[in-house]
């Protein structure tokens, strides 16, 4: 369930007073919602990509677009630590799509599945005026589940791979930048493509202490304010330390912007105590991670030092204003 | 899910050469899919309102559409004989409605899940060009599960309620057909507030055989016509005993077309051998129960009897026709 900032507060306001059962363990607020379902955790989420606001039609085969749908929901299993199951599919159709496309949408919705074996159980084909894959994931927990509240004090910041990348990624795609041919590809790829994190999420979720976890689905200024705000904690982050990609560099300089506030990384965000150094944790999750900087007192809110150019933070409001442009 | 019936031919299709694991006990094809979790049987379906395609803004408070987007999957978990528990929602907003139209559209959402004990556990939120409100509800099985795939030779063939009156109340919203203010308010609260038959399904779910059965979302034609494919057998429905509400009467007269072809009434059909009168059915199910007609030998399909007035069965495919010319 990864949303906008202004839409993770409108969500937070609609779900006021709900009044679940103790069948509920973690209801809206985190990636995932975590349910006592026969003496078992287990995680469910929902999320969508709707046509003209996170992608246009042309950008994607058929087949990419499916499996990128799956993947956005793979995302927010890993960022709680678990281990996706099942899926069922609503898919909105514009009439005049050729019948061909939805086959071949499910030809990549399957293959995705299949690779992180998930099955398909169900699925609803409407028709609307936009194309929109809706996928609603279950998954089950593993023995700790990773929560986006459990920021404490002196925990150090922690992010894996690079950020950035897939803002360039939709930015070249939109025809708004150019790339060099071999950064082109990596950037577009990163958005296309994500990679969502499940065998660095299990890999933290064995970790000791259970480190706090989100997904980078709305930038890292955003997301960490999420986790944050949730936590009740602030952060400082040196901005010299976020990883950034060679292609990022090449076409970003020292503009860290879109590092920041790019969403669609599907990274993972995680904070824990410095019991590990960043090659310990690169060994484990086996992916790259590096400390990007701290926890700090509450009330301190997000602080990014050593920004090489000034960015303004007041509008690092996440991946929304862009989501409107397209 | 809840599907006019090309568009389930057109899932059966996607949903082909799906490899699924041994937790998912029984997949793509029926109102809910069934999945092993933690020793016990769960439900889950997903199912979605478009604006435009399924309803028009004007026509509900916002409140009411919440409701109903919970209600059209409550009547998923009924058909299957179930109990709901749990719901995640994805909803798509025009960036030009009113900021309260999703705090009421909650409200209503809220109360409605309430009123049958299920938790709303996670939501997300996109902006779209129409509104849509998908809903992915798990539930859990009762000792037996209601299947569209049991209907065997020689069982009789029964309904809950009356049919064709939420497809009269939708044209009379739409400004196709006028009705005396008594009918009117009957027929348009029959489309508008749909009543899932949870404690009817739940009290065929304790019946000897287990009765096959599916809810009336697309159509008697149309839904019946799902259960005669999916159990290889043929049906004969006598017209005259099709039950018809005195709201559809004084509207329609003697013509049946709609109260065959009109979906959204999520009324329960079901087969099941002799064994029980309709008044019998209807004391266990606490709703009125009507015998429509008996399942035949396969080959067969759906033969209608004595309709007062020539209906053009070729062209009861469902529902899908009228939700195209919103």
């Amino acid at each position: 369930m990864s949303e906008p900032s202004g839409e993770f507060q409108l969500i937070s306001r609609l779900c006021r007073g709900l009044r679940n059962s103790r069948r509920t363990l973690l209801g809206p607020g985190d990636d995932c919602a975590v349910l006592a379902v026969g003496g078992i955790k287990q995680l469910i989420t929902i999320d969508s990509l709707v046509e003209g606001v996170h992608f246009k039609l042309e950008w994607f085969t058929p087949e990419k677009l499916g499996a990128r749908a799956l993947a956005v929901n793979l995302s927010d299993i890993a960022a709680m630590g678990g281990e996706p199951a099942a899926c069922v599919i609503d898919l909105a159709l514009r009439d005049n799509l050729a019948k061909r496309f939805a086959e071949r949408l499910y030809v990549g919705l399957k293959r995705a599945a299949r690779a992180v074996k998930v099955d398909i159980v169900g699925g609803n084909i409407t028709s609307a005026g936009q194309v929109m894959i809706t996928v609603a994931l279950l998954g089950r927990a593993r023995r700790a589940i990773l929560r986006r509240d459990g920021a404490r004090g002196a925990d150090e910041i922690f992010v894996t791979g690079s950020l950035g990348d897939a803002a360039l990624g939709w930015r070249i795609l939109d025809g708004r930048l150019s790339a060099p041919d071999v950064a082109r590809g990596f950037l577009v790829n990163r958005y296309i493509s994500p990679s969502p994190r499940l065998s660095a999420g299990a890999a933290l979720a064995a970790l000791t202490p259970v480190p706090a976890a989100i997904d980078v689905s709305d930038g890292l200024a955003g997301d960490l304010r999420h986790m944050l705000r949730a936590s009740r904690v602030g952060a400082e982050v040196d901005a010299r330390l976020i990883p950034l990609s060679p292609a990022y560099r090449a076409v970003a300089g020292d503009d860290l912007k879109l590092a920041l506030s790019g969403g669609d990384d599907y990274e993972l965000l995680f904070c824990m105590p410095g019991r590990y150094s960043e090659r310990e944790l690169t060994r484990r999750l086996g992916v790259p991670v590096t400390r990007i900087g701290r926890i700090v007192k509450p009330g301190a809110g997000l602080r990014i030092r050593n920004l090489p150019r000034p960015v303004d933070l007041r509008g690092l409001r996440g991946w929304d204003h862009l989501r409107q442009s397209v």
